[in-house]
């Protein structure tokens, strides 16, 4: 039942629906990697099923980490959210694109001491980055944030005490905020330009908004040219390193589960974990067995998680 | 000495130097279209030459069009910068790219009496905008502007009254506004995107910082796919189309003289204007006449506009 990732692009995956199909998955898998909207919960409703299979999941010794890419909240803040839903879970089974963030200054690009960070983002990335004992400037501070429009542009230099600029999700976003950043950038390639995520969009209230990718969009483009962002957040590569820089595990008898192509499924691709697609989120069934399929490939299919439930019925 | 513009790319464009070439050239011209920045001026100083240069094609009953990407100044406005440089201009001689988005709207688009055009710009667009009796929101409306960041997302939403989005150089750019613009734009594809300009930066101080085109970049990546924007400034044909709409000229005898290949020198090669290059701004030679010179070729290339105040000598 295990199929390499690379011939997938070739192939239709197999769509489980029977007991033995999913009894055959769960046993092949160790760790588990969850998406969390559209695989947990949607917005305020936890998945039917969700929270029994979560449960069999640890009574059967699993691993589970929870990886999402929203850049706002902490694990602290993510946690509440958990608890509010009534799903048991720990700060540390949690994994999201602001902790990801810190552990990769952290661990991945041994970030030096003496420099700061300038942060275009919330409170939970900021809590993030003091965890891992980060310096950090900008974010939700006042002196940034609360800005009236002006065309004085001296107070935007360079400064030596800068070692990276990260952009996640900033509702506090302004053009103050953006030409320190671009300051910061211009002319010194040894700062660190990073993005906690390149999500075009994040969904609520059946719509659309403005999402992280977009609000760092501005620096991305003025820079084009002279310098690429790194992007820590699901599909890339930064984030499982970070993940496996904290939670030791064999990818081989990892799944990783989502109910996006572009983020979630290529995620696991990217990085030669298989991956388990569950219809009711974001992607249609015909992005897969259509006639114009998607090229990111997940290794399997469902309809929800919540229906690994059956493995408890005797 | 007229070249046509497609055989450009195969060949190195003549550098202007003597008389003869420069008389053979001004006698060519009926209708100069003038860049601002880098052609008649650096900044708060006139390039030397050029006063009398313009009094000269003044006095041979030639058209003089002053052609600007910047998005932040009404005609009236550039008046007065002329005016403090002691360069004659009349209003009416002077097309940004604030005027040309209105001009656009008004005779290419013939936008709606009963529409209104949502704003992402400064006070010289929203001039321009009434000066042409387009109905007008956002800008630098305080209700906009003065924004405390926030994570409430239910006041995004459609509006009918919208028939346009249009962003320039917005220094009072920040959640709410992106977000506004993105809710009219995201599921009414009547509605009009327009950018008055795509400069990811601009030059002051002897620097760059964040320009018109990286600020309208949130709505482009957010919408990548969906909608594509009209991009109305150099080098865009929207732009040369207002002109004309404006100012009745032959093509054939006109020239579009700018420091700028991406910008000046493409717009005139986009719109099968001749071009002519002049340096001390900001491209460099190699450019030009290097081993890998830019696909952008200028029809001629002089030193300096001022330098044909040579024709005066007797």
């Amino acid at each position: 039942m295990t199929v390499p990732n690379d011939a997938n692009a070739a192939r239709k995956p197999p769509f489980l629906r029977s007991r033995d199909e999913y009894k055959t998955l769960f046993d092949s898998v160790d760790t588990f990697l969850l998406d969390c909207d559209g695989v947990i919960y949607h917005g305020p409703v936890v998945v039917p099923g969700v929270k029994r299979v979560l449960q069999m999941m640890r009574d059967a010794g699993k691993k589970v980490i929870f990886v999402t890419n929203n850049a706002t909240k902490s694990r602290a803040m993510y946690k509440k959210t958990f608890d509010k839903l009534g799903i048991p879970v720990d700060e540390a089974e949690i994994f999201g694109s602001a902790y990801a963030s810190a552990v990769y200054m952290r661990e991945v690009l041994n970030f030096p001491e003496d420099k700061r960070v300038y942060v275009l983002g919330e409170k939970g990335l900021e809590d993030e980055l003091d965890a891992k004992g980060i310096k950090r400037t900008g974010g939700t501070d006042p002196e940034d944030r609360v800005f009236l429009p002006s065309m004085d542009f001296s107070a935007y230099k360079p400064d030596p005490t800068i070692g990276a600029v990260l952009c996640g999700f900033d509702s506090g976003i302004n053009y103050k905020k953006l030409c320190k950043a671009y300051s910061y950038l211009r002319d010194d390639p040894s700062v660190h330009f990073l993005l906690t995520n390149q999500d075009k969009t994040f969904p609520t209230n059946g719509t659309t908004y403005v999402g992280s990718g977009s609000l760092s969009a501005p620096l991305v483009f003025a820079l084009q040219g002279k310098r690429e962002p790194t992007v820590i957040g699901k599909p890339n590569k930064p984030m499982m390193d970070a993940i496996i820089a904290e939670h030791h595990f064999d990818p081989k008898r990892a799944l990783m589960v989502g109910d996006n192509l572009l983020t979630d499924i290529a995620f696991g691709n990217n990085s030669d974990v298989r991956t388990l697609l569950v219809m009711g989120g974001v992607t249609h069934k015909e992005e897969v067995y259509g006639e114009n399929p998607s090229e990111i490939v997940p290794t399997f299919v469902m309809e929800s998680l919540g229906d690994l439930e059956q493995l408890l019925d005797n």
